[in-house]
């Protein structure tokens, strides 16, 4: 089973292929989408072009993307909510299910503790996936929201069941 | 010109075409996608399928879409972001540039001051384009951001400037 992880934003959207063969994780990819454009709906076009390629790329049979944390920060959370609607789009524009999983759910699950930071987050990662060397923070926490979406997805549980996981 | 406005929402999204001769403004369409499907992610795309159709069968020359009002409650503006992902990818994707409207921009264009109801947008669409019965509030906004767009970019300002215009 292959799995998509992505990670959100409108300037950096990062993501990360694995593989999952019973209890054996191994990386395939992992990168950038950096959006460009004059405006919003350029940016945006840009993200779903890139992210559409990666998909027709690496044909994941499934994808996990990570619930955002909503703060104060409105404006913030606005332009991270049009990036997500993009994230979210592309994989069900492939028939692609794709589940949702909370920060601190991941982390819980990548590093076995809810309040990691980027670094012990990154070096998790690169002790499960062997070889892995992610392009930023942003593509080493999409790497950790594909393994935690490979944990949801293992050990009997129908795939569409654990794509509604919340955490 | 034709024009389409967009009145962004997940659970409904407006939508209205308008056609602009001179000074001459004529209703051709509105309506109101509804999302559906079991998930956020399926919602989105069927939000993204139907804008794409309408965008199809109408063929406006461009589109115009409303500033959203971000407020303190986190969880509604996330998900209104990410409908308003889709809303500003569909023309993009089309090629159709997107101009960007602030709601008292919206309505001192179309009603004369910067707090009307929805009754008064309402009324002054439909005095504004005879014949229009809107649908619903949502495809009224979304007529009355078409009639604001075709105030900007009318009087000699090129469509891409005036796409750009921000209240």
């Amino acid at each position: 089973m292959r799995v998509l992880g992505i990670d959100p934003g409108l300037r950096n959207l990062g993501w990360g292929v694995i593989d999952v063969s019973g209890s054996r994780l191994s990386h395939v990819a992992n990168g950038v989408c950096h959006s460009t454009g004059d405006d919003l709906a350029q940016r945006l076009l840009s993200l779903h072009i890139q992210l559409t390629e990666i998909v027709a790329r690496f044909a994941p049979d499934t994808a996990a993307i990570e619930q955002t944390f909503v703060n104060k920060d409105g404006v913030a959370t606005l332009k991270l909510g049009q990036a997500r609607g993009i994230a979210l789009l592309v994989p069900a524009q492939a028939g692609i299910s794709v589940g949702e999983y909370a920060p601190n759910r991941v982390k819980k699950t990548v590093v076995g503790v809810g309040h990691a930071d980027k670094g012990q987050i990154a070096h998790m990662v690169k002790m499960q996936l062997p070889g892995a060397n992610p392009a930023s923070p942003d593509a080493a926490d999409a790497l950790a929201i594909a393994i935690c979406h490979a944990h949801y997805t293992r050990g009997g549980q129908e795939l569409r069941e654990a794509g509604r996981v919340q955490a």
